[in-house]
């Protein structure tokens, strides 16, 4: 028995108005995963505990098994690693984004207009330049996808202890990142980025890139927001623990980084970008074909978190129903009777705020041996009346790995 | 009022193709059982916590109200206490079977075709006098019911940190004992169990029982296999926790075992086995008598398990509607103004796999002052939409004493 773990990044959501308060899973057509739904077992997952709102790093590691709320250890270095970017011990890495300001530093746009990868990669050399001219330590500066980017400390006495320049709304001014506690350690990493920030500025506001972008009316990547400062986190490999090959089929770099440290093989996936245009069917094939050599294949779909966080409620219901199809490609394309398929979200978020919510996640679960319910309709209220009724993320691994017969007894 | 805890060991199961893909509960005539339901409140157990597949002692241990997690320190002790022989602090006790295996010691078969008491208990004798002749430990071996039997070892600086010579399928080669931490307490037990091991399987080849099985086509009981090393655990006993007086009805040493560490007076029962012969209606009339003295009192049926262990489902159907059929007298014969019933499983064992499986198993409450629930039938997915919702087994212990008025408060 194999096993395949589909995630649609924020695909949860709450009652949206003008989709006669339906959410957008419940609004969407999804025959693939409603056929799921009644041949399986639905349920509500927590990713973290009822109430946490949750980022995707700690929710992916939870869907894995991992307690997150010992192992975490920040964002930065997950996303870091799954950009291909080595982190060792002590290094100190942030989530970073291009992001737009006024002349008194005022956020205009934390993604500074969704800039073109492109664009970002003649950037992001430039601020590598910039940044091997301070000396307090070695930095690695790098872009991933579209406005994304990581920087990397390497160096004695740093820490991830320290706060975001990000005001993470538009219309304030950007902070000063801070320390989180008292250590040298915290005050020179704190001191470093904050000067990073100010130089990456000279270089960022008179590039020719951003002299193009204003032209054209499009709003200049002059500022880079650093968040997610982490270390890497101590966790026990998903082969040791349960004695499964694991893959993953992800464009995201976190997700992919949360996967490397959890010694989940990435496989590459040509067409897969993380954005609106990934190739979902492109996803489809490299699962089924994952499922051949490997025993437990994830595969996380961002498209459905990037329509929340632009409060696109519409575009998220074309995004699911992508997502169902290429939810239809792979039960058709493997051996059903010995695979079982689950399908849940990482976390809500919902179009209306366009953040993270702390509502629980649907779950389907479906293949042998699983004990059916009458829920026939993959959705947030429909899967509340499941059969599985209210587990937590950290729940789920152990429970897929019992129904492939992978499992291990307490006791006697 | 009392309570009563009706545990069908291994009872809950997974959906069985020949059966329409009902479970054996489901698929059982179980009027009784149906009607506590109908009247009571029902839902589901994860008897230590979802995904978790538990062996029948913290699996019973958790029933109880212990954090299993916390206070389980191995099998033996347990099923050497319940099989009436004395654990001291300091001895470490190996529940064992006699097997069989051909001349290169693969294992033929791990219960030597469920030898008959009478015969193992000859062997136990020959294998004591055997034990007797070694010096660095004092030796206990005595059989129990069929193939099952207990080693105690007592002495200075032993530990149960060591490993089973139970390759646990059969085709495969007995193992050695190995050390599970570094410390010359596991390697001393080590080599004196492997020392064991041969001298025992010396005895055994040549001892007229054997001979006299092998003649009639008989698998011969050649081999001793130890697994489960354990200590006593250090459990709070029931009555100082709740302050209750609580009885046992039930033939398995292992859960006498657990009920004595928790205080639990253990009641003989004639006729009560273990087996598929066991007697439910003396069981029946063991626990309303029992009810008379105690206000506490667990009855646990085996049959159900051995069922699922063998594959024989409909072998466990025929148990299910023995065990309603105690039911049905009990019901009938206690006062049902002054009594809780609880009826649920220790864990999941299914026919499909005749192993131990992490699936929830379900519970019925029945009795004065339950809120009540629209289940009108005992089953795994019926009582997954009761009120009780999805609990854990050491929850269940504080709800019964709470509805019989027997729990404390926390707080003011």
């Amino acid at each position: 028995m194999k096993a395949i773990l589909i995630i649609g990044d924020g695909m949860a959501d709450r009652p949206i108005k003008q989709l006669n308060n339906k959410t957008p899973l419940e609004a969407a057509k999804k025959p693939a995963l409603n056929k799921i739904a009644e041949k399986g077992i639905c349920g509500l997952i927590d990713p973290i505990a009822p109430g946490i709102t949750p980022g995707s790093d700690v929710a992916t590691l939870s869907l894995l098994g991992y307690d997150a709320t010992k192992v975490y250890a920040g964002r930065g270095a997950l996303e870091a690693l799954g950009s291909g970017i080595e982190v060792l011990p002590g290094d100190v890495a942030f989530r970073c984004n291009f992001g737009t300001v006024d002349k008194n530093f005022v956020v205009l746009d934390r993604r500074a207009g969704r800039i073109d990868t492109e664009s970002a990669t003649k950037l992001a050399k430039a601020l590598q330049k910039t940044a091997e001219k301070t000396s307090t330590a070695k930095v690695l500066f790098k872009n991933t996808v579209q406005h994304r980017a990581i920087l990397r400390l390497r160096g004695k006495g740093l820490s991830s202890m320290v706060s975001s320049n990000d005001p993470a709304k538009t219309g304030q001014k950007a902070l000063p990142v801070n320390t989180l506690n008292k250590t040298p350690e915290a005050e020179k990493t704190a001191r470093i980025v904050n000067e990073l920030v100010k130089l990456f500025h000279e270089t960022l506001k008179n590039h020719p890139v951003n002299k193009e972008r204003e032209k054209k009316g499009l709003p200049p990547a002059n500022i880079v927001l650093c968040r997610g400062a982490g270390t890497l986190p101590d966790v026990v490999p998903l082969t040791l623990r349960f004695g499964i090959r694991p893959a993953v089929v992800a464009a995201m770099p976190l997700v992919r980084g949360v996967c490397k440290v959890a010694g989940i093989r990435v496989l590459p996936v040509k067409g897969a970008t993380g954005t609106y245009e990934t190739d979902f069917m492109a996803k489809a094939r490299a699962t089924v074909k994952a499922l051949q050599s490997y025993d437990f294949v994830l595969t996380h779909v961002k498209a459905t978190d990037v329509a929340s966080h632009d409060g696109q409620f519409k575009r998220k219901i074309e995004m699911i129903e992508k997502l169902d199809g290429m939810v239809d490609y792979i039960t058709k394309n493997v051996d059903n009777e010995e695979t079982l398929i689950a399908v849940t979200a990482d976390h809500t978020t919902t179009c209306k705020t366009g953040n993270h919510e702390a509502d629980p996640v649907p779950i389907i679960l479906a293949g042998p041996g699983v004990r059916t319910d009458d829920v026939r309709e993959f959705g947030e209220r429909t899967c509340a009346k499941g059969g599985l009724h209210r587990i937590r993320g950290m729940d789920l691994m152990p429970i897929m790995l019992n129904l492939i017969g992978k499992s291990t007894k307490f006791g006697a």
